[in-house]
């Protein structure tokens, strides 16, 4: 059996579409516990909204819900002393269940406020040996249908140089051990090609990439390359990579937006389109779907905490939560932690 | 007349976009003179080798060719050394006879490296009164036709925040200038909107707009609102404002390729699309032609210094000579020294 936290207040849409595709996943996967973290009266309402009561009979014995009448907004503050003062925030609860060893949590899914995860994750679950900080690493499939990652993808706005390592090791074991390459390209998210190229933290960074040999570093990389580099892992800070992740989202919408309306400009372009093209032009705009990102890894952990988007829709939940158990099923932690022991 | 010093052999496709654009515009504006650096050789083989006998006799006496061996490659470096020693590189030597009044030099427009401009124009030309640092302004055509300004642009791969008033007072002046909008609205780019996002910097400069009463800041704005901000100005680091436009440019040229895929993926979608859609995809991905943004203006300095893409086509360069043509008639500069008075 597989058990998880899940955080049913965290995200744009919590609790509706945390609850719905983690229903979803209890469904798909008979052999998943999940421990729901949230306000209980608003869970219950939600499933009795959403799902017939033969569907909750049928998950009842593998779902529990843990009433925690606080949550954590977009913009948390004193996390440290909400922590110590044991407030019953769902993230905050949820994340001292999974360190605690005798609840066999696998892993703690949200979809709430990422500083907040990463602060209090690591606080209360602590970090791997050698690591100082954590990042968020991002595991993207793109239009040429191969798997990168990308990191750190928001954990930290700003980074120093000497933080990278961290970055890198993880994210490099993670890419041998789930995508099973044995030697991952990496590159630096950059404004230019050479190795003297952007502010100074980036060209310290080439610097000290390119002096290590236990790593496969290949050089900068644009971000107009970002879907179809070479690399296996992209590295950046998470300031950077978020302005990055955001532009394409605004982009993508902008164009998705604007095709619509020429193929629908007339009458005419608009039946010819709906017969012969919808099919293809449905492909092509999921090919481009922003929100099917998936969760991201919180690296540098004593356990598996995954960010789900904040924007999650219940699919893009579901289908965070399939990543979640396809790297608990590969063993990820107990490999990781071995590591760096 | 309008007399402009140009850099023939700036840019990745220099010298023969830039001359193409350059003789194209000489010949559409009869009140038009331009100085052409460059090796003299290369500059009239190409010419000769791109317009005929008759269209280069109707143009000549308005095109000076300034002999320069030498050019500044992408990495320049020593520029100061450069300039002190009187090499002749092309970018020098025209902006040091734009600084000479004599020479009555309205504008330099340069493709050339951005890093080694922004430093040169700094030491040749000099700043305005009071103003510490310079910053590249860049005028962009959203798709909703409304023309914004983001600065800077790339000037500053790295920025303290008491430069930031220096950009944010040139750009408002831009903006009522040459939009004409009374109270031009800034915001900051950033990765939320909430006033303590981001790095330090841009919690930093948040406050500093924030307390200004002589501008409209109206706060953060987040990259996927890029083209449909409410802004007129959006503000940002050089390292940021690049990435964000490098990502913009690869999601684009990404699309396109798929669209374009997908229209033919087979006889018939090929034959329908050929038939009905062709003039209205054109239009689509003309909307969103990465290549013509048109040039940017580096704000701050005692002349009128344009920067053109470095990927200019001759269309490009064509269009950006336009641009300048156009602040020049506007008195941009005279406006500008006078309000720094």
């Amino acid at each position: 059996m597989i058990t998880l936290a899940i955080d049913a207040m965290g995200g744009d849409f919590a609790p509706k579409t945390v609850i719905q595709g983690t229903i979803e996943a209890l469904i798909a996967n008979q052999n998943l516990n999940i421990y729901l973290y949230g306000i209980q009266s608003q869970i219950e309402d939600c499933l009795q909204n959403i799902f017939t009561t033969n569907i909750l009979n049928s998950i009842k014995t593998r779902l529990k819900i843990i009433n925690t009448p606080l949550y954590l907004p977009m913009n948390a503050k004193n996390i440290r002393e909400a922590i110590r003062d044991n407030l019953p925030y769902s993230m905050l609860v949820a994340l001292k269940d999974t360190a605690n060893s005798k609840t066999s949590i696998d892993s703690f899914i949200t979809a709430g406020p990422t500083q907040s995860l990463v602060l209090a994750s690591y606080l209360i679950i602590g970090t791997l040996p050698s690591i100082k900080r954590i990042s968020l690493a991002l595991m993207f499939k793109s239009i040429d249908h191969r798997t990168r990652i990308l990191t750190d993808a928001g954990a930290n706005a700003e980074i120093k140089e000497e933080n990278i390592l961290d970055f890198v090791v993880c994210a490099n074991f993670l890419a041998q051990t789930l995508l099973h390459i044995p030697n991952p390209k990496i590159k630096l998210l950059n404004i230019g090609t050479e190795s003297n190229k952007g502010r100074n933290i980036d060209i310290n960074i080439f610097k000290l990439l390119s002096n290590n040999p236990n790593i496969n570093f290949q050089g900068n990389e644009e971000p107009n390359n970002f879907f179809n580099t070479e690399a296996d892992i992209l590295i950046s800070d998470g300031f950077t990579a978020n302005m990055i992740l955001k532009t394409f989202k605004g982009t993508v919408e902008m164009y998705k937006r604007h095709l619509k309306q020429i193929l629908t400009s007339n009458l005419c372009t608009q039946i010819i389109s709906k017969i012969f093209l919808e099919k293809n032009i449905k492909k092509h705009f999921q090919q481009f779907n922003t929100d099917e990102t998936g969760g991201a890894i919180l690296l540098g952990l004593n356990k598996l905490i995954i960010k789900a988007p904040g924007n999650s829709t219940s699919n893009t939940f579901y289908q965070t939560i399939n990543q979640t158990i396809n790297l608990i099923k590969k063993n990820f932690l107990k490999k990781i932690i071995e590591k760096f022991q």
